[in-house]
């Protein structure tokens, strides 16, 4: 993959941006604008990224974008409800593979994250204006590669434990607020041959994806969970395997 | 828990032993009182163990069957279609909201265990009379208390790599078969409050649950995934969280 | 195990208490004494405790005490050099024999855990009166059994990340501090045959193991890491492997 | 890192293919030169490639070699025990800054790998000419790329379970043997800053090294651990954190 550009396409649900004055101010051409540009400045000619969004045809998750994508990102809130559950299952097997997929704050109540998940996905939440302090717990990680110890988000939801999801493979974030409550804003997974990072950072209300360092871990985490060769056509679905099947394979048919 | 008996529901499909004759003969009672004699047996007075099957209404998972189980074990194969989908969905919520879960054999391939995993669940066989070695690569697990280095099934259909699961949260056992391949066949997960457990062994045309060792294994496991508290009514849902809620808790309201 | 008592050894520095006047108004036996009775408390006839210290012979660790020792808990923090290479090199492979382990606080910075993780085992820290959350990220983990979801100590020194330790085999629990910082301050692992528990809360100038949810968990722990069957004589050392070898191995064996 | 070359030395003991003739016929360079040209074959102008072997002053691993090494191979057997203790302290403190490390074979049982474990990293064996089976277990993995489900070694010594190390933080590959045991073959862990990887397969009396996809495997293998930022001067060391000490905290001081 190091000679193509990773195609990335930044999915948004671009509602809260278009109801609500005070989301518009901060993004008025729509989150997914913000994200796609901080993706574009940082990695340049390594990678391509288009947008789409839950109002298009197929929330512009059609079979051909599918097929160019190699990482998602996804922001969801409002209207997960109004996800059709056909995008989702073919986001879910694109995920499985290869396909790198960020799950992105209140993304963490898609159904498509709750799918890969197995889990309610619930968290503790309060709309109170809190600091977030995001601690990095795993500074070898590609994920926290130039950033520093603690990034530090002015204003911010709070999302806090238990936060019902799936042991993390890797824990690079955890998250601590005003008011007392911590949460692991950073995690890794991977599912069939594709590979999860969610984002705790993100609330529609205050600026947080202007800023820099918050880029610079959505630009990080795309290379990443960019698939290590070219993504499959469909997930792995295993064949019988008479005896000695395996002898007969070599690195073309990987 | 540790006064109160785990309650138990060995839950099997049972259409085999009823169509074929080979099975029959070896579990002609079915194999889920094999199973169930097998953790009676080992865990005595620890235990009151249940049995239920696919064709009892509501494949035998009423409500009020769910309620009184601790911890269930899911054997199925040839009828994975016709477990119906609002109960697969109880059973999900019941183990996400603390019941233990054995997942045994062709149960890899349940709608159940899939929607645990996220993943397909799929990976390779042969039914060729293997023999499988099943290795313990975690001799301080309590699933593996009691067993030797290495348990042989002397023929057992081959389930091999890659298996397209969530990446194990433990590993207890790997096996290898007459045939070369591999597979994680003792996986340990935590879902929500619940704790589940995927034992490879148990092809039905082999007497595998007949096996002391094997028997051992499964009361092990039952062991491991009782809950650690009581069951709670319904998977985790957190609430809004208004600022010091958590000043408030005590060991009584966990 | 179940029949028999784990035989539990309460080791502490029992410096602090001596020399330090605000210490021993807290604990004017020692820590290790408190520790020891809350454990005793709680788990009652499935434990029998003992206690040793720093300046008994041999640190009160012969090879007569480690023989009898199933479970050990750590205190340490001004000696960690006074203790010797040879009782540390004893206590390692008691653990890696089977024996289960709880650092506690400042052990962290033990030879010992040093030795056992591999890695610097530094952190950052604070003596500033702040307020510690202990907050329960794996609810279904037996050592969270029984407790909330947030456990507040209301004087505590401040340990923060970046903590230098392997990554946890499980995470338990994740603090906050009023100064905003985090840490892992619940972290399982397995070595050899041993299982072994840090838990962070605990500083000396704080009546923190007369609190009751603290001396929850550490009895909690002490069940978790108990051993599955009987300590080894020794640590795990593998022969060569002549064909066929495993397979006389019998469960009388294991 | 993307922009510079990887550094990367390939340490060997060099004491067999001097001794041993049958060795020398497949190595008459040494066992280093095969590696490290397999390295550069793969990897081209993303890496520099030096060899230092045991018998060279301070075993070739001076301060200024170490100071100009982002990722090391290591590959020891006969003379764990004459590599000064100096110099695996130095190696040990250089992966924890950051340093990659790559450990192959028979170096499961070097002091390096044994520091960096904390257990015995003993395991079964058996010179046999037993066939191998690489398995590959996390078909995602930057590890596995471009590498078929299973890579046959015709012939190896058997390496098999119980593997006394830490356990993984990801699990890449598993090995059957024609004898039937399994081995736990890729292992990935972080330990500080630094990534190291196990690779089973290297015996020498073989020619694994000169078989495509095991050279694939160290090259992918080189990628994934090299450090994401420039290796630091030393290991982690936190120093106290008074109020607020992580306001000032940009990314310039990463």
């Amino acid at each position: 993959m190091a000679q193509q550009p990773i195609r990335v396409t930044v999915w948004s649900e671009n509602v809260h941006e278009r109801n609500n004055e005070k989301v518009r101010a901060i993004y008025p051409n729509g989150m997914h604008e913000v994200v796609a540009a901080g993706i574009r400045e940082r990695l340049g000619e390594a990678v391509t990224v288009r947008t789409a969004t839950l109002d298009q045809p197929e929330h512009g998750l059609t079979d051909a974008v599918l097929a160019e994508t190699d990482v998602m990102t996804w922001w969801g809130h409002t209207a997960h409800d109004q996800v059709s559950d056909e995008v989702v299952e073919k986001v879910h097997q694109r995920v499985l593979a290869g396909m790198g997929l960020l799950v992105l704050h209140s993304g963490h109540y898609s159904k498509l994250f709750k799918k890969l998940m197995g889990t309610t996905c619930s968290l503790r939440w309060r709309e109170g204006d809190d600091r977030e302090v995001v601690w990095n717990v795993n500074p070898g990680h590609p994920i926290a590669a130039g950033l520093p110890e603690a990034v530090i988000i002015p204003r911010q939801e709070m999302y806090g434990e238990y936060f019902d999801i799936a042991p993390p493979d890797e824990l690079v974030f955890v998250s601590s607020y005003s008011g007392g409550e911590v949460f692991r804003s950073g995690c890794c997974f991977r599912r069939g041959w594709g590979r999860i990072f969610y984002f705790g950072p993100g609330h529609e209300t205050y600026p947080v994806y202007h800023q820099e360092e918050v880029q610079q871990i959505i630009a990080n985490a795309v290379g990443w969970a960019a698939p290590v060769q070219a993504v499959r056509p469909r997930p792995y679905s295993a064949d019988n395997a008479p005896s000695g099947w395996y002898e007969r394979l070599g690195q073309a048919e990987a």
